[in-house]
């Protein structure tokens, strides 16, 4: 079973900030059954944020990619948008976090 | 236009690998029109690698949604499936680099 958990909550600007917890060093191994956690909003944006590898990210990123909009979060720019199926953003969008 | 550009290489092993060389500093704006260079096949896997931000990779992963799997280049694991669509591989797995 995945040691990497992950959790939501929604922002009050309607969009979903999905986060991870884990063990100080991942491994990929973490990747096999790893799921979204039911409640997710499809219909709206979503950011995953956390500190992680770089595959983790890319693991998400793919599984939402059904999502209206996917942005990832970079402590020093803020939400950078990565897909969009949305008019109002494109991705190299920067939401303020 | 974008500042990042893209290249690839096939491997001898038949999967391909996109690299990516920009300035030292990338912006998200540079994402804008930043698209995967012709002459990929997406019948088979490929690699992303290079030194860069989460919020590239991330772009870079959803454009290559298509291909037969996706890996991410880790410096020290080597490359990690995060996406597959072959049953040679499944997201966590680990190809030597």
């Amino acid at each position: 079973m995945s040691k990497i958990k992950l959790d939501f909550k929604f922002t009050i600007d309607g969009y979903q900030i999905l986060s991870f917890q884990g063990p100080e060093v991942l491994s990929p191994a973490d990747l096999v059954g790893l799921d979204l956690p039911a409640g997710l909003d499809n219909k709206k944006g979503i950011v995953i944020s956390g500190r992680g590898p770089v595959w983790l990210y890319a693991y998400l990123v793919h599984l939402c990619h059904s999502f209206l909009w996917v942005a990832t979060h970079d402590p020093r720019l803020g939400y950078v948008v990565v897909e969009s199926h949305s008019i109002e953003y494109k991705p190299g969008d920067v939401i303020d976090s």
